[in-house]
């Protein structure tokens, strides 16, 4: 049985009693969430770690994506970035390896991540098509599904399937032409295999054989917007919305399985359209869990990312949204290294927390009273120890010019705490 | 006559005209708004360059805050200082140094400075008093008004002064108990002062002394919080509000007396008190510009606080507020270098821009629009060209394996715009 179908049954399984427990939330109440579908509990039956809980009036979770290209390979490096993106504050990572021995790479991060971890499988297929120089359009059913199969046995918890780019979202994107397209990778690679083939999404046609695989080892469905706007100028249109509709419906089709699914959001979205997409997205997707990327809010900082979607992802998360994919600096220019790693996750970090404090999670404010405490007292140790970035903090403070004084080099001997104290 | 005067009159001067033009705005509204106080246009009569203005429906502006303190001064870095920050979108840059020649530090940032320079007057009577080892107590009022007057003399286009630091406001402090006391420095000097003669803030009590300077230069006034709350615990507090609501009756003083003035506000406040911060101001200050510094929306990002602040900022400016200070990775840990400088400048205008999409200020998706547009033509030489950093762009890219590929390497051969081409 599933971790959803034994909820459903009105048991709290020991996931669900550590979970309510990490979120000081009532046991029962966690249940039903989950049996409703507004709450996910990503975790493969051959997965093991310490579970958590991804939906609503939870804490805001944070993915970071790692993984290699077929320009850049290196699996201690990719292990290096699991370090990092979970000693940060990531609560889960997606690997999306396109480069090396994929399988060598997805297992031993599965064995060394102490955090769910997730994947896109089309990406796998379409990475060994490429390594025979073969294209997308030769892909068959069987190979894609053959791949999923092969990717939840080995214990991935949640899979992004883009079940909702159908003939009738890309016909869509028809009625409002996008000034930049599709800038989905598992979306383009779809739409072109349908156009090619002139048939409809295998993911979606075959959407019980997906559930299938899901059920047998109770991984966690991300409905991927494949349709998602690559650019301010084409969010919440026509394609965005039709794709969202399908997956609405492919989430009620998964709770019926008791397959647990979230809906993935973009993406690229002007400010005052957030709340909107996020409200958009609790009634067509009937209060399942939001995982977006991003959204950013600007299109013109390449090199700055994670700071527009830092933004974008905190408001986001204030009107509804529930885990935040981090957008790293690298973002539109190049595979993320790992000091890219450390600066996506302390920002979408930042992100998820001024939500969780916006939104009154309890307990979300005691560690800035700790800080707020030690800058009161010029406690810097203990500041360093409560920071999201403990060796930074120190060594910023530290490289500068008469730090041996006990206030902040910014103000030096006019800091204002020390003032009224004398 | 003062620009406020001649508004008033109905005058539409140079500067009036100029400004229209970079806004794209009828000059007969504008002026209209500066007479009635809801925007300003900062220049004092000794200061040549091009002027710009703050408030309502305008683009958002931004301020770069350099300067020197006791143990490190160096001009040339300050002028490189300014030259970064000024090439990277700053509209302003305040001169709050207290180390080295003050004087001469300030005389050659109003020569070098293409855009307005504010300072914080009661730096410079603080720092001279600590040169000769005596405390903020023994600040005579003479001392503090001639050095106002010096500075506004020398051609500072706008001063901030702590106005609203009244022994009211004092005194609502003790109603709600603040976790972290007062940061702000020109804040807390002259709570000290007040405190140790027993006397009201010379600020207030000689507030139309310091009108007739500002007349005489034509500076405009930025009324200063010194009472903003320095952590999320603290917001939106007695303290601070009970302060706005003096700052909104000199404001009123002000636009009588045809002196410019613009409110300073917030600092550390969560998301979901900022929209109530941004409109309380705008009513209690008769819709006067609104000056944030940040708002910041957690506190536990020392080191990050740039993202921090980008994050409240820009929601912020959507909710009304039109005048940006940034914040640099450094802030809360020591004096910012020329990186930070660049760092806080990049994060504050993203701030600034995404509220100006979201408010639909005129023109501003244009340059979203080329990039989006060079995305989807995959033209990188005109992307980088058109980045908020053209050199942090092209350096990334560039410095990835592959770069030679006409795709960023994020995605490599599986770019999604190249797999919809083919």
């Amino acid at each position: 049985m599933t971790l959803l179908e034994q909820a459903k049954n009105g048991h709290i399984t020991d996931a669900i009693q550590i979970v309510a427990e990490q979120e000081k939330c009532d046991p029962e109440w966690l249940r039903k969430e989950i049996a409703e579908g507004r709450i996910v509990i990503p975790q493969n039956i051959n997965h093991s770690f310490e579970p958590m809980g991804i939906g609503n009036k939870l804490r805001v979770k944070i993915n970071a994506n790692i993984g290699t290209s077929p320009d850049h390979y290196d699996l201690d490096e990719e292990l290096e970035k699991l370090k990092v993106a979970v000693a940060y504050g990531a609560d889960s990572v997606m690997d999306l390896s396109t480069g090396g021995d994929l399988s060598a790479i997805r297992k031993a991060l599965l064995e060394q991540s102490p955090v769910m971890v997730g994947t896109v499988p089309i990406y796998q297929v379409a990475a060994e098509l490429l390594d025979k120089e073969k294209d997308i359009a030769e892909m068959t059913v069987d190979h894609l599904f053959e791949s999923i199969e092969k990717q939840c046995r080995e214990g991935v918890d949640y899979i992004t399937a883009h079940c909702g780019v159908t003939q009738k979202a890309v016909d869509a994107l028809k009625i409002q032409p996008r000034l930049l397209g599709v800038v989905s990778r598992g979306g383009s690679l779809l739409m072109k295999w349908m156009r090619i083939h002139q048939k409809e999404n295998p993911l979606y046609e075959h959407y019980d054989r997906l559930l299938d695989i899901a059920y047998t080892y109770d991984v966690t469905l991300s409905l991927g917007d494949g349709l998602r706007p690559g650019c301010l100028a084409d969010a919440t249109d026509a394609g965005q919305i039709q794709e969202l509709i399908t997956l609405g419906e492919l989430q009620q089709r998964a709770l019926e399985r008791n397959v647990q699914s979230m809906i993935e959001g973009p993406g690229h979205v002007p400010l005052n359209q957030i709340e909107a997409n996020m409200r958009i997205q609790k009634t067509l997707c009937h209060g399942a869990p939001f995982y977006v990327l991003g959204p950013i809010t600007t299109d013109i900082a390449p090199g700055y990312d994670h700071i527009t979607s830092a933004i974008g992802g905190t408001l986001a998360a204030y009107y509804g949204a529930n885990f935040l994919c981090y957008v790293t600096p690298s973002e539109h220019l190049c595979l993320p290294n790992i000091d890219d790693v450390r600066e996506g996750v302390v920002a979408a970090k930042i992100a998820a927390h001024s939500a969780d404090i916006a939104l009154g999670i309890p307990g979300s404010m005691e560690r800035d009273n700790r800080i707020s405490e030690c800058r009161s007292t010029l406690n810097w140790d203990e500041l360093y120890e409560t920071a999201l970035d403990p060796i930074l903090a120190k060594k910023r403070r530290n490289d500068s010019e008469d730090f041996s004084e006990d206030v902040c080099t910014m103000c030096g001997k006019l800091c204002a705490i020390k003032t009224l104290k004398n």
